[in-house]
């Protein structure tokens, strides 16, 4: 990870950023984060992720650490300190330090800490031609994964396993067996007729902001989209896979429980809706 | 909170106590934890504990930080060094510190944070004779409830909840109607025969020291037990209801969602458990 991260107020050298033991992002998961593509020295979606924050920051009633605006500007500051022209920033929101209890507490300022890394850019491209390879397992986490918490034991888990199984991603899927969405990234499938199946964003998923930017580019190429939720049989049935996220953006599927969707290899429709996708998304100057 | 934190080697003044912002306990939930209670000078049930700390490593794959034996050195210092003879000691493994990605770290090594406070000796007390009131609250929980993760946001916006409506515990309820336990404690009601009913120790919940030492007590005390899930309108016509836990030990319920358990005052079996516990307990000088 790189050089220059900010804490609460403080730009430091990343071997020193720490928070308080008792920040409740530590004892009690309690906090919230968001990550964006960083791309040819733009933030990608950097507004749509900030109006998510600020959903999963309502819906736990944690104030916002600074100002909206403010926070861009410390997004784009650590990526600049960083030299990033590709990789990503990471924000994390936590209600805070404060003396181990349950309850809120009453006057605990909100932890504010952002990182940004490099990427290599032709990693996500080269795997995109390549294709992932994906295991399904039984939805095991809370209700509320609409909230982008950092309760994340459940996904670590999920894809760990699926990185022991010689796997890319894990697919939650439902008790009535259809796919929820990946540990890190929505579930897509199109269909022999072209069409993009994924799940409606309720409570059972959380919303992607690659997955509605996706919409949109869908629409330019004259793609169908409908929401629904699909099982694991049509997945493995389906002309195409695909999952979506802000770092891999889109990554064709080309294996589902060892089972290879259509001829195996990616798909065109997961390739042109990668190959589109800056072009559509929201592109801020770091 | 106290002057002295144990982390990752060092004893440090408790405003020192700092993690980096890359320890997978503040990104991802990726750790565990116990509290013991602190008692007249001794660690109660510390080698339960530190049992069911095992079992939590093992489940996440999570190494020891440091041997056992190490372990309660560290936890009598902290305990020591803080002057608790009434309070509790509290202690947290995570999976490490490393740069940001879903599944295990190659190279991590866990980090350990140990943290002690007192407590004013007469304040459960106090509130074992008045009572406490307990709201409901649907189940919405990950399914492994019996790993003690540090994924705890569900439990924090149970008992903020409950909190709101003027209680002081909030119970999980399966979709069946049974009652599964409380955001930080066990359930428990004691029937109009007179036989103390807690749900079994299964996936369900988390296996309680403090439950488990009870059914010490409980034998002690000629009281008989039956593990099976009780429903909610079954504690509502209960003879008595209480929760345990390690900080709490015994507290009546005299209410569950607005009603009154029986007559409303903190029943006789519950206080004669409470009474009885510190003799029955394992204790160790700190």
């Amino acid at each position: 990870m790189p050089r220059i991260a900010y804490v609460n107020g403080r730009y430091l050298s990343h071997r020193d950023a720490f928070v308080h033991v008792e920040d409740r992002g530590y004892q009690f998961a309690d906090g919230v984060y968001e990550v964006c593509e960083v791309a040819r020295g733009y933030i990608v979606d950097m507004g749509p992720h900030l109006d998510r924050l600020d959903r999963s920051l309502k819906e736990l009633s944690i104030a916002w650490p600074v100002s909206r605006k403010a926070l861009t500007i410390i997004m784009r500051e650590v990526v600049r300190h960083n030299r990033v022209i590709d990789g990503l920033v990471y924000l994390q929101v936590t209600r805070g330090v404060a003396s181990r209890d349950f309850v809120f507490p009453a006057n605990a300022k909100p932890s504010l800490v952002v990182l940004a890394r490099k990427a290599d850019p032709g990693f996500q491209a080269r795997r995109a031609t390549t294709g992932i390879k994906v295991i399904t397992v039984p939805e095991n986490r809370w209700e509320r994964v609409d909230i982008k918490s950092v309760g994340l034991l459940p996904n670590v888990l999920a894809k760990q396993k699926a990185k022991e199984a010689g796997c890319q991603e894990a697919w939650f899927v439902d008790t009535d067996g259809m796919v929820k969405e990946g540990g890190s990234s929505n579930a897509w499938i199109v269909t022999r007729d072209g069409v993009l199946v994924t799940r409606p964003a309720d409570h059972g998923i959380l919303r992607g902001i690659t997955r509605t930017t996706l919409f949109k580019v869908a629409s330019r190429l004259g793609l169908k989209i409908e929401e629904r939720p699909f099982a694991v049989e049509e997945a493995m049935r389906a002309r195409e896979a695909f999952i979506s996220s802000a770092t891999t953006i889109v990554l064709p599927v080309v294996e589902i429980d060892g089972r290879p969707i259509a001829n195996g290899e990616p798909g065109s429709v997961a390739l042109s809706l990668r190959e589109a996708f800056f072009d559509v998304a929201e592109k801020s100057r770091a």
